[in-house]
């Protein structure tokens, strides 16, 4: 492609409203524009990175047994309201009304329409497990659209769904997909992990995130430095093995601790580690109280205290609630002398205290030498908090880092959800009616250009992975006029193009630095550049990433281009 | 690809409510699954034909030096307000509100879009020419959609734009783009004329509409039996030499004809052919008044009177107007004593009529032996009339047939139309501010398919063309749990995709009848029934198109399956 026939308008100055690397970059490169508020434009650049994405996505998923379908992006209300998601997706979904006044969502997912369409297709164990994917446009009403693509309210997703007889089949697909996935996000050179998220049930492996790490991402991850071990921090169990100090018992002493209500202003005050005082925290589980016991230092999970007691609400009980159920205000709950009703479960980590401290359900006045074996009467105690860095790795290999991630993939076991509310069963081996079992599978296309736009930059601009790159070879010939210059970079434009190469070639009446500023903005991994020895058949190559520059006679170059490329 | 791995749901029955041959077929074969009225998925067979019929589209228009993006399907309201159409659309154009209660439109076209996006991004006619397009959903709430893909309310059309700073490049990128058009429909297999269409000035070569022909086209076409002429029946001018009667001319008469209103009626009762009659009928052509004659056998082309007078609004006077203006009401009307204030207009054929019929502008009177050169005052004459089949061919080449075509495709040359609604302008070579000139280029990408669907099939099914063929082959075996069968069919399946070909393969365990029947039903080209002579290495090749079977042992058929495809 020569650039004076396309479009790739860069600019000099850094958006204002754009936040994050891969926003700035994309826009100043001439790869996407916004129409919108979370609404774009991808021009040439970016619409070519788009499509290398999208191939990489069919070819992987061609590979896992998957087959690409392509639904509508109307869908009728009906089939929402089938699956109730009408009245519980809120203003994130998109609604409107034909002129017959009959109401469409414009699809964020497709969940309802392939069980719709799958329930009058097949009737038979016979027919299944079957893959369908497609990869599509979708829309969602974002309170807050921001990052470019990364939160957008149009975007291109590849969605898939799964359908199943049985259990088994189910847990295969999703081990084919988590593979082809995990081959994408590697073939589009993410540095990525796949976090165990949110199952339902802990340490399940139901669900998986595929996060690529990066400061800008709204997800932290709990992921080991030891081994391939990644989890959403609320998902990982913690395996600490608390050691109780070998200190003796003191004896138990309520201390008046006026206005002393947090963790930092009691351990001040009592010249205490946080460590050794005791967060109670009134928790409502469904309908009843519960007491919840961490360390000062540690922070409870309501997920895990929710897979606790198997509850579908737990939220902090109200103020007044609480003072009304145990005597006092917030800052000064505990779990000795609690009055009967109310159930106490501490983190492990709470046992190992020794001499510690506690509120004693009385206002302003805390317990000191408080030592739960010793007085605690009726505590279970389990893994309560949030993982900490620092903690050993729930998977026994190394130590938790954190990380921040942007959510590009996900995979999902679904189970029956949508074939149960709206009826797509089968008929199995003994002729039985059974609701199929499904799976579904995202993957964000659009972001995962953002995010390796995000990956791949430095102070100059965009520096593409050779997989994902708009074209593989800059050819900038400085001065158009000068025909040896021309000369050559038309006879290199059109060679590298016989052998198959991408090749983007700078043909504009502009300055040296304008090109060359624009180049690095673009980030296409090998630079030529035709300038004063092209006379003599002489050019310089320029790897984008490494900065490293050779020159090269023009017979030798087409030798080394694939090298020059890693190919 | 293995038929139990995909979802190709084949019907027995003609669904009640598809009409045309395309759409009973598309859903019979499991091609398509409509969604709710004019909204479709495409199955995993009809993505693959769409996909191919896309992948023509790109090729040719990259090689008419178009550049591929992406633009939205939200599209803002002020937009459309800017160029008025949010007005003048009407309720075809899908409307929505986001949560902020901000306008947007679901877009059927682009003109607005990319106009928005090239004025802030082009100030110069050095960045000029510059032709966009894209490949995307399209959404239209037509108010009868019907023929499935032909007219649906959610499509997939291949849009493009070009830019230019003056009339002469625009002439140059409308004729690339035509060239490209004529080319992705012949690859496609397509029969179909690239037609004159309404351009606003007669005989205009701005604007063209390919139609494939078909009995189901909503458009009709005249186009000659000798050239490659053809034109919106609507546009093409009558060249016909009348040649005069050699008869004496009779005495003008006015005759009693109570009752006789219509041609028929009068040239019945006074014993003339029709074409002896002279047709009088009184428009409102913008502001005033004109009689308008053509022979009793023609009719009147409204768009050739608009151009005549360069009108912009062309109707039928009402009963109640003509009978003021003219003092008798619309069958008794003539050109003979005609008061005042109406200019007469006549067709070229009127001229030509000897002793003719005409009405008296009386009630019930109709006179005879009209001869226009002798008692018509100040008519003038021209060409008004719509071509017949027959007529001469207006480029002096062969004879005038009428034919039915869908219109897949329209080239057309919009002129300053949104660049000065939209204020895109470019400062030109003397530093002066010029909107740009645009033209624009839409292809009906799902609708191609259907009109391929419409043309390619037989009473058993689809009959793709190789190029558009979901697959180019299609193994058989007749009997899976015969060894030597379903080991042959693998074997042979393997071998056919490692050459390159595409390959469906029937391994269901179902009946041979059904899986025929299936098999004709989809339509790919070539088949290779594996059957009883598996176990000798023989299979039967049979060509969907023509129904040509073959006998061929293993060893023959790697070598003949590309001539069977004609490749």
């Amino acid at each position: 492609m020569k650039q004076s026939m396309t479009l790739i308008p860069t600019l000099r100055e850094v958006p204002a409203d754009a936040e994050v690397k891969s926003h700035q970059l994309l826009l100043r490169a001439g790869f996407i524009r916004q129409n919108s508020s979370g609404v774009y434009s991808f021009l040439p650049l970016g619409k070519k990175v788009l499509q290398k994405v999208e191939a990489i996505v069919r070819e992987e998923m061609d590979e896992a047994g998957a087959v690409e379908l392509l639904m509508p992006a109307l869908q009728q209300a009906e089939l929402w309201q089938e699956s109730e998601r009408w009245y519980s997706y809120g203003p994130e979904l998109m609604r409107l009304k034909d002129r017959n006044e009959r109401e469409f969502a414009m699809g964020p997912t497709h969940e309802e329409v392939i069980t719709s369409l799958i329930r009058d297709e097949i009737k038979s164990y016979k027919r299944l497990p079957l893959t369908l994917y497609q990869i599509q446009t979708k829309f969602r009403d974002e309170l807050r659209p921001r990052f470019g693509l990364l939160r957008g309210r149009e975007f291109i997703m590849k969605d898939a769904y799964s359908f199943h007889a049985n259990q088994e089949s189910l847990d295969e697909a999703y081990q084919k997909l988590f593979i082809a996935y995990s081959n994408i996000f590697r073939r589009c050179g993410l540095n990525f992990r796949a976090v165990i998220a949110d199952s339902g049930a802990m340490g399940g492996k139901d669900t998986h995130e595929f996060m690529v790490l990066s400061d800008v991402g709204e997800d932290t991850i709990a992921y080991s430095d030891a081994s391939d071990y990644a989890a959403n921090i609320e998902m990982a169990p913690v395996i600490t093995n608390y050691e109780k100090p070998q200190t003796a018992e003191k004896e138990l002493e309520k201390i008046e601790t006026i206005g002393k209500k947090s963790i930092e202003d009691v351990s001040v005050y009592l010249n205490v580690e946080a460590k050794d005082c005791i967060k109670s925290l009134l928790f409502k589980v469904n309908d009843k109280h519960v007491l919840v016991l961490v360390r000062g230092d540690h922070e409870v999970n309501d997920i895990k205290l929710k897979n606790f007691f198997s509850a579908s609400v737990v939220e902090l009980a109200e103020p007044e609630e609480t003072k009304q159920i145990l005597g006092c205000s917030i800052g000064s709950l505990g779990p000795i002398a609690v009055s009967g009703n109310v159930e106490i479960i501490a983190d492990h980590a709470v046992a190992a205290i020794v001499n510690g401290v506690c509120g004693a359900n009385e206002e302003d006045y805390h317990y000191i030498n408080v030592n739960p074996s010793r007085d605690f009467k009726e505590v279970k105690f389990t893994d309560l908090r949030f993982i900490l860095e620092g903690d050993p790795s729930p998977d026994g290999n190394g130590t938790i880092q954190f990380a921040k991630g942007i959510e590009v993939g996900h995979v999902f076991k679904l189970g029956t959800r949508y074939s149960e509310a709206m009826d797509a069963s089968i008929l199995d081996e003994n002729g039985r009616k059974q609701p199929m079992i499904m799976g579904c599978y995202g993957i964000g296309v659009s972001r995962t250009l953002a995010a390796v736009a995000e990956q791949f930059n430095d102070e100059n601009g965009l520096a593409w992975p050779v997989n994902l790159a708009p074209y593989q070879v800059h050819v900038i010939p400085v001065n158009m006029k000068d025909q040896a210059q021309s000369g050559l970079a038309e006879e290199l434009y059109a060679s590298f193009r016989k052998q198959g190469y991408e090749v983007l070639m700078d043909d504009r009446q502009e300055r040296p630095g304008v090109k060359f500023t624009d180049s690095d903005l673009i980030g296409i991994p090998v630079r030529i550049t035709v300038g004063k020895k092209a006379a003599d058949g002489i050019v310089e190559v320029k790897l984008r990433k490494t900065g490293e520059v050779h020159e090269l006679s023009k017979s030798e170059i087409g030798a080394k281009l694939g090298g020059f490329l890693g190919l």
